[in-house]
């Protein structure tokens, strides 16, 4: 049976891409899980480049970077956005649900969740940037789920720059990790959420320091899977093309960011546009 | 003699404040030099941290950025702009003095001035941020003074980061250190240009790695003197107040930001405001 009318006009509906928008490059993490889960999707990536980093910054300042991001994506017609950045979703997800027009997904509930699911002793460690912990946005999405969960936070100032350096094994980085964590090994947590899209590029050192017995969660793939399920209920699967399209879209020349990017989002970045934002 | 009304009328003019910015707070430690050297001055300082850093951000960015922080700074009637930022100065500098109204100083060329100066070896070693040594704009001013310098050149980006982080004497500090400034060390500089307005603040660590012999140069003493004797050329020194009052603006509420600033004004920061950039 031929596909009607109206199902092509709906099919042409859920062609519109997902807008991701990031601090700068890490959230290509999220893009490179989205392109494994949902090949078929259309994408349209944000990376602010130019006011990076985010965690460093105010709530009320991310909040206005965050509004200005969604607005930028709207642009392009997105029918569903991810926060791809753990310090924007924590400081902005309630006003950015509120006030956007089309459905959107944080990259903390998901982690949470995860990591309730995955914790057995309720033990749950977390590291991130200051502005994350000090939202305690992890904390509360923890505690809805399970009132008995024990979250023990680290902020890890200097991982994010170690990352952006390309020092994933060098030395220092594991002395860095040693000192950051420590106070978290003595805590006896048996799952550690990697609250920042830099941190999974760290896997390696983070596991050496505090052994295999510790689960490591990250965003993406959480992330990600609830993006589908938000799809599929909302009737937005787009399951047409072969391979979705991706346009990446900057706030600044990458520079040397280009090389880390790729790194994060797992393939060549073949182009991508400057714009200004706010326009 | 009682000074005539031409005499206030001039003096009044005078009152006006000089304008400072930054990316952030580290050209504090060039306010706190206009505070020694020319303490009667009013000034007005601007440190963008909704934006920083700027260090690693391209030309075209920082150009934008910082003709957005010198129309700020004019709103407040400033009779000659200092900036105080390395990435700033290398990148906007042609630019902001063509446009400015007022008179502008930058922190490369003095600091270049100085370092040839006490060079004997003609042999000057130079650390900055990736923009700062990108645009060559250190080089292009010593050899301009003398072309048989020799500049040695080394990016050290964690530097800023880790000052930020508080971790001036940290042993991962020194390492840091070792790494970046190892291949200058086999070069035979006897001048280092802290091209940077964060790094004085590695003084002691910078030292004892790359040993006594070595002179360290920093911009904020000579861009302060040169600013001293712009304002007497142009008429513009003010000398009838007991102590210049400092206000200070930024674009993000500073957070521990403020701890840090403090360092490199060396007292205490009573007051400021957090202002929109562009408005």
């Amino acid at each position: 049976m031929k596909p009607g009318r109206s199902s092509r006009v709906k099919e042409g509906k859920n062609r519109k891409p997902i807008g991701v928008f990031d601090s700068g490059l890490g959230g290509l993490t999220v893009v490179r899980e989205i392109r494994k889960q949902l090949p078929r999707e259309n994408i349209v990536y944000f990376g602010d480049i130019a006011r990076l980093p985010y965690g460093i910054k105010s709530k009320a300042q991310i909040i206005n970077f965050s509004l200005e991001n969604v607005s930028f994506l709207l642009r392009s017609k997105v029918k569903a956005i991810v926060i791809a950045c753990n310090s924007s979703s924590s400081a902005a997800f309630e006003v950015l649900k509120e006030r956007s027009p089309v459905p959107v997904i944080d990259v903390i509930e998901p982690a949470a969740k995860l990591a309730s699911a995955k914790s057995r002793a309720g033990r749950i460690g977390l590291i991130a940037t200051k502005a994350t912990i000090d939202s305690r946005a992890y904390e509360k999405a923890l505690k809805k789920l399970n009132r008995d969960i024990k979250v023990f936070a680290a902020a890890c100032p200097l991982f994010v720059s170690l990352v952006e350096e390309g020092w994933m094994k060098h030395p220092v980085t594991a002395q860095v990790v040693k000192q950051y964590l420590s106070p978290l090994k003595g805590k006896n947590v048996d799952t550690l959420i990697l609250g920042c899209t830099h941190y999974p590029l760290l896997r390696s050192s983070i596991k050496r320091f505090v052994g295999k017995r510790v689960k490591l969660i990250d965003s993406a793939q959480p992330s990600v899977k609830e993006l589908a399920s938000l799809l599929e209920r909302n009737g937005l699967s787009y399951t047409r093309a072969r391979r979705g399209k991706l346009a990446v879209y900057l706030s600044d020349r990458p520079g040397n960011f280009k090389k880390i990017g790729e790194r994060f989002l797992g393939e060549k970045i073949r182009r991508f546009s400057v714009v200004r934002v706010p326009a």
